[in-house]
């Protein structure tokens, strides 16, 4: 039996959201600030590192992952650089040392961006100068994250320097960087003002006609021209049935009238990323699809208020939900009412220097609570093979200790109408 | 003893190239007539694939490479699909038959782009999967791409199926990729000639006080506006003393008078890619910098000269050039000269879905004469830390059998002014 779910306002254009309404684009002093909190907080969290190192008993942790570089190091890299910068800005934490791999290209940036950090020169034979490398840090046990290292370099490093031996491990840093601090959520939060202020200041431009290709580079141009480093990810505008596709591309078709338009994107602000998912309505909505945003709508509320209850539970110290519950608590409203498919994807993910990092909030996520203080993503879906699709997706931190849950996307979650 | 080089032409605002010099953006027939090459090829790639398995007596081949999965199966995979995908576009080459891996999100997508495969459904969870897939697809000793597969993949890939012999192999789709097929070079010169009209489009635009960023952002607007379906690389827009970093990232530094501004850039069509770099100079040259420029210019003639002479002469039999032999001889002229250092990096390097593939031009590059139908880089320059920097980059096409080496790249190699 369908449930009820009350109608959600209709906002047309004496109603739409405008950029003024979103935080102003983060200043060269934010950004001062933000690298000033990175370097106050990079011992701390090379320590909870090297506790887990001394817990381990190895005395090496060998980094490949760009986001683990930026986070230990202060190195500016993301995976746009990393394709072509070969062994540079991979990374050695001892007991008291880091060393970072630089060739030519980049010592000059790693001297200036990892200033507490060893250059060790590297000339994309890491094999060759493995056994150096392990000789100059007093090496004997190195731990490697195993779910980035290529198996031909480990059995590379494993020929090169028999005697030290490796370790694989996964997930000591991210397990860390789940727990954000105050200036990782601030920046999550700043990406997500610049991408509401976008969507805001794009919304007069669309009109029937204009195509999802054009819309996305719009979007893109609004974001990187007023306040972001960069974008998250590529922007994806799917009109009418292509918003059915989970991972579809912006293509050359126009938006059409009485279809919905699907924008799923995200900002980079001071390396820290935002995501959001809103599914605008062309022209007047139909019946069906306006049912179907609303049940998304209900599916991602009750998750919200599951959590704001939670909040100052935890405060007296019962445990905060698992990701995983909340994906069956979303998943289950969409099934209770059995008139459409609940998504196929997970509910969520957390957010940071990555766009998808821990904490899950998937059927198949850990089953550890949420962290007391961390950042990620609610977006339930109901998505209708060849005919229509809508997302919901917004950015939420938590703060157990400050008994806060703070909404980070502010663009309204209404029914928004365009293009009339 | 300094070379005594001949002097450049300079270029100024009347004899600028305009955007009209270079060849159209391509149209949906020219995209229409790739994919359908691309149709008509694939079995060939594959053929000349299962060649090498059956040489190394393997009956499977497991590909984690984007490029090999857009080049084998049609799969319009890059870098910034597959960091989200999953296990989404891995694919597994047997003797008879392809298989893509896809979870809900990209099922679609991969029965319309790779329409000669089988869909194996997976979600992220390749390992349980694995044993299943192997015998599904009666495989028994399974090549893998081991310079790409993480090493805990590989683990769990030989955990899960005990059964099935895991052979790590390297470079076999590589060696393919770097001879082109007409309809690749063609798609090179299509993105060359996108990225050459960019920049000519820009000209004006570059005035004393705009900053590197804002340059940028603007010539990767034209190409994506123009005919590039996305850009090769972030572009590299350094002023001054910036350029003499070989990876340095554009910044919120305004272009001064006096200066050198180095563009290194290019754009993508129909999945092929071009790289260019031109150094600019922004009002009066000083003499260092046009002795800098001419020493470089000279540096690349001398390598487009070499390649010129041996084309006829590989036509009646004589092994190509190999590439480190080329790198050599363009840093000769540099040395030589004496007056400056020569470029810490590689002459160049082969191109087409990725930017760097081989062929390479570099110290360390393999020993083989190039292919007789590929395209690479030269790009030689010269870094005087904190003062200036120059590098010129082109594209060359060469085809023995068809007597040709083609300049891709058009944009005019002389002194060309800015800014005045």
């Amino acid at each position: 039996m369908p449930t009820a779910t009350p109608a959600l306002p209709i906002i047309g254009p004496d109603h739409w959201p405008s950029p003024a309404d979103f935080a102003a684009p983060p200043t060269a002093a934010d950004h001062a600030r933000w690298a000033e909190a990175d370097r106050a907080a990079r011992p701390q969290r090379l320590a909870r590192l090297r506790e887990r190192m001394a817990a381990a008993g190895v005395d090496g942790y060998f980094g490949l992952r760009w986001e683990h570089m930026r986070y230990l190091t202060g190195l500016p890299f993301d995976e746009s650089e990393v394709t072509g910068a070969g062994d540079s800005g991979k990374f050695l934490v001892t007991l008291d040392e880091v060393y970072v791999l630089a060739d030519s290209r980049y010592t000059i940036a790693v001297r200036r961006d990892a200033p507490e950090a060893k250059v060790f020169e590297c000339y994309n034979a890491l094999a060759d100068r493995w056994p150096e490398l392990m000789a100059t840090a007093g090496v004997n046990r190195c731990a490697i994250e195993a779910m980035t290292i290529p198996h031909l370099v480990w059995e590379g490093l494993a020929a090169a320097a028999p005697d030290v031996e490796l370790v694989p491990i996964e997930g000591w840093v991210e397990d860390g960087r789940q727990h954000k601090e105050p200036s990782e959520l601030e920046r999550v939060a700043a990406a997500c003002a610049v991408a509401d202020r976008a969507l805001a200041s794009l919304l007069p431009s669309i009109r029937p006609g204009v195509t999802e290709r054009e819309l996305a580079l719009d979007l893109e141009w609004r974001i990187r021209t007023a306040g972001g480093d960069r974008l998250a990810f590529d922007v994806a505008c799917l009109a009418g049935p292509e918003a059915a596709l989970p991972h579809g591309q912006p293509g050359d078709r126009p938006v059409k009238r009485g279809a919905v338009l699907l924008f799923d994107y995200g900002a980079q602000v001071g390396g820290y990323r935002s995501d959001m998912t809103r599914t605008l309505f062309v022209g007047e909505p139909t019946a069906r699809d306006l049912g179907v945003y609303g049940l998304v709508h209900a599916s991602q509320e009750i998750v919200f208020d599951r959590l704001n209850e939670a909040i100052p539970l935890a405060q007296r110290g019962t445990p905060l939900p698992v990701g995983r519950e909340l994906d069956a608590l979303a998943r289950s409203v969409i099934d209770a009412d059995g008139r459409w498919p609940a998504y196929g994807h997970g509910l969520g993910h957390g957010i940071g220097l990555a766009v998808h990092e821990l904490p899950g909030l998937g059927r198949r996520s850990p089953a550890d609570p949420l962290p007391r203080r961390t950042v990620f993503s609610v977006e339930p879906g109901i998505y209708l093979e060849g005919e229509t699709g809508v997302r919901i997706e917004d950015l939420v931190a938590i703060d157990v200790d400050a008994g806060r849950m703070d909404l980070l996307t502010r663009f309204p979650r209404d029914v928004v109408v365009v293009g009339l």
